[in-house]
């Protein structure tokens, strides 16, 4: 398998389902009679709580470290990250036997680097600052010569977390709208080639915390728009756009939707409570814009990737 | 349907998932491959915690319900319970469009009470004491000529529980072991029964809080034995076997396991952190045996009915 280097095509996506399929789990799509009832839609939500290392990043990391040349691979995989991705390419690097390099801030919550380190990924710590992670992340890579797997501004990243929603279409019939939510935005594009290949008529809608509403104004604006503050529960998508997930945004989203940190803990309440699943506030953002906009997603078959499940338990924010 | 008087045939269980069918969920049978490598065996958990009511309890319920004839059934449903049987009694009236009748306790839960009020049903409180309950539930049913549904003590809900082992025998292929916990023995026993009429080489394990261990000293001595204390986490687990549960478990068990405290936190934590669901402490307890004991269990393909879902989630047991 070659590097992807220009938008996935339909062929990507399938070739790359074919390529980590056995070095995923294919996750169930669940339904909830009380949660449809409460909403008046039919909601389809694919369970990435349930993939390896509790989130969707497994799909796009596994499938960029395959498509490196064989003697590349053997060098090893790098990245900076405090969080599922950082897990998901120690994991992808274990699964093939190569070295994983990863940066993590000093202050990166104590379990995610017993994670990491669980994979047996080598961990180099950095101040707690953009810059400091890109330059730490540079000595690394140049010093070993591994490859940084960039979280989501990447084809192959991409393409590997397409292939969430294509199982999510296998699965069901003739959805009317699909809807993620958008941090870096890559889990966001892979389901909008996705959807836009396998069921044109459906609608195609990104989800992100009103705080942190960067991909909500480059979409309505056209051009990239960065956070100012990263100020919400919703901790996988403070990251802003990148040039290639804005372009695909920009391109194939019907819509964006904002909604408030009210509404993304009462949803991740309600998912709890009523599903029995436990999901993190991130994946309850698309939730909470269907109970915010209750007039337009009634009477619709909706398809809901939750991107992962991975939660402090004694930090739950339903409990303050 | 007629009731069913003498212990469930495989005709009656057979017979029962076929009526109950469009009124319960058909639950997934999740596994974990963290769980399968921690604990060396094969582990298939069928997840009634995303059964309606959130607890196998519906199934019990609904087919009591079922087998009333047809001026009984238009008269009511009746118990006492605090918990997940009041609400599968009252959802079960609910779906049938007859009256429910409910005594709880005037300390119960407000959350359950709400919920059981949610379903229509018709509640009246009591004094916290078995007395106090068992009366008003008489007066209630003479006042109203209503049907009591005893919780585990009848063989129609015996064989309305034994239909999650059903499905799970016809999700998975041949189970070495299948194990459920035991409070009052309605679960325990339709699965035993399932089990020994599909697949008489499984072995079937009954599982119990080594502090509510009624279950164990009757296996073991032959005799029904009662708790002194219900000091255990696991408050679906404190009841005592009834006759029919306990002849039932003496004929078919083939052992009966009890489990500490501290195992049963252990493997709650373990589930909500690994498999990303949410199970109730006694949903824990047959996880917490196959790692309190190791060795019996490496290399075994084992069932495990997951009971149920509903927990206080302001009150979690590895937060203190």
């Amino acid at each position: 398998m070659q590097s992807i280097e220009t938008v996935p095509s339909w062929e990507d996506i399938r070739e790359s389902h074919d390529a980590i399929q056995s070095m995923i789990h294919r996750t169930p799509t669940l339904t909830s009679s009380s949660l449809n009832a409460m909403s008046g839609a039919d909601l389809f939500f694919k369970c990435e709580n349930f993939q390896k290392i509790g989130a969707f990043k497994m799909r796009g990391a596994i499938n960029a470290a395959l498509r490196l040349a064989p003697e590349a691979q053997q060098k090893g995989l790098a990245t900076h990250s405090s969080g599922n991705h950082a897990q998901a390419v120690a994991l992808s690097a274990k699964t093939l036997g190569v070295p994983a390099y990863i940066v993590m801030p000093e202050d990166a919550p104590k379990i995610k680097i017993a994670a990491t380190k669980g994979y047996g990924a080598n961990i180099t710590f950095c101040q707690p600052t953009i810059t400091s992670r890109t330059e730490t992340l540079e000595k690394v890579v140049e010093k070993v010569g591994a490859t940084f797997i960039h979280p989501f501004n990447d084809y192959n990243v991409i393409a590997g977390q397409a292939t969430a929603a294509k199982e999510l279409f296998e699965d069901t019939d003739e959805l009317d709208i699909i809807m993620t939510p958008i941090g870096g935005g890559g889990l966001f594009c892979g389901t909008a080639l996705t959807s836009r290949y396998l069921s044109p008529k459906t609608k195609i809608i990104g989800t992100e915390p009103l705080e942190v509403d960067d991909a909500f104004r480059s979409f309505k604006s056209g051009a990239i728009a960065t956070n100012e503050t990263i100020d919400t529960i919703a901790d996988g998508l403070r990251t802003n756009l990148g040039e290639k997930t804005f372009d695909i945004l920009y391109r194939f989203a019907d819509d964006v939707l904002t909604v408030t940190e009210e509404a993304i803990v009462s949803a991740m309440k309600l998912v709890w409570e009523r599903m029995k699943i436990i999901i993190e506030p991130s994946s309850a953002v698309p939730i909470a814009a269907v109970f915010s906009n209750p007039d337009r997603f009634y009477g619709k078959k909706i398809g809901i990737v939750i991107t992962g499940g991975n939660v402090d338990l004694t930090k739950l924010p339903f409990l303050n």
